[in-house]
């Protein structure tokens, strides 16, 4: 298809395209004649997921292609490459490992890393920016609520492995290894807003299933 | 208690603890003579749930007021106190109703609460934030797989309601409904990044129990 077939397709204007193209987040297309070039379905699969990285996750453009340069990367195995693509987004800052609240809940994640018998987290974890998160919003919650920690946190957990069952079904469905790459990085950006919101939701339909409107 | 030891136990300076009762955040303590007052329990809570609000909520001081005022009601029934509550947090601007794909994620996030029997959700969604907010979610998701949906979201908001289970199981372990009003707050600006760090890291495992290492 031409420029403007793809821009119709995609929804985004010709001159954001350029743009793309020029910024080397989209690839080249196959170029015609001197002033014409052709695009294919993967540079409208491409284009989605560079708007959605840059308009509804608001990642930068250097980011983008951080994070499309290990989408490309056949040489990774699968779950680095997923991991690598996923480490590239924009992430919590590192906690302040000099703080108390800090070190504990470092305890507690390892614990409740243990108790689930994730081994395969276990061994990420110096690597894995969803670990640290963890730590970080654990410590917040063990400032206020001192006794909350892996025993706690477990079942929630354990809700969460189902969630994540549920995206690597989805992601499979996909045949080639860079649509699932491609796959797992828009549903991080486009997934995560509806589960919180879906979650709020089920909270409102369970209390007022168990309290009524009184 | 005097002012020394609820900022000794609170973690929160005697400054900062002037400042909100000063700005009504923290109801006056009882007065013992001119120069002293004595704080209780209830002060500590408050002062933890003020602070969660402030520091890891980022939630502005006049928001925590309105807040609080829905905490404290008693007049207001359960369903709606804990709503008013929530629903005084901070949330999504509204959504473009003249757009298509917000008015089709409204069909579809109708039916998917149609399909749930989610009941008293949809009684609610007029009110509810929460609704507003996967309406957004979902109509972001449409403009880039256009044929996503109800079918698609079902599993997910099944999980997401398992959770909302536990996160009320947990609440009615405290006796007062004050108390049950705070918690819900709390967990609401202290939880949600817990779930998607949990959620991240068991997609990390998951996708090594499936692929290793290689």
């Amino acid at each position: 298809m031409r420029l403007a077939e793809l821009s119709e397709r995609s929804g985004v204007s010709t001159a954001t395209i350029k743009y793309y193209l020029r910024e080397g987040l989209l690839p080249p297309g196959r170029q015609v004649n001197a002033r014409t070039a052709e695009y294919d379905e993967e540079h409208l699969r491409r284009l989605r997921l560079v708007r959605a990285m840059i308009q509804v996750g608001r990642v930068p453009v250097a980011k983008v292609r951080e994070v499309l340069g290990h989408v490309d990367d056949d040489s990774l195995g699968r779950t680095i490459r997923l991991g690598a693509a996923m480490w590239a987004l924009p992430q919590v800052p590192e906690p302040d490992e000099e703080d108390e609240d800090v070190r504990d809940a470092h305890e507690e994640v390892a614990a409740l890393l243990h108790r689930l018998g994730w081994e395969n987290a276990e061994r990420l974890a110096p690597l894995s920016p969803a670990y640290r998160s963890l730590v970080v919003a654990v410590a917040a919650i063990r400032r206020i609520v001192h006794d909350w920690g892996a025993e706690q946190i477990a079942p929630y957990a354990e809700l969460m492995h189902r969630t994540a069952v549920l995206d690597l079904d989805n992601m499979e469905t996909h045949p080639s290894g860079a649509e699932r790459v491609e796959f797992a990085v828009l549903g991080a950006i486009l997934n995560e807003p509806v589960l919180q919101a879906l979650h709020r939701l089920a909270q409102e339909e369970e209390t007022a299933r168990r309290y009524g409107f009184e």
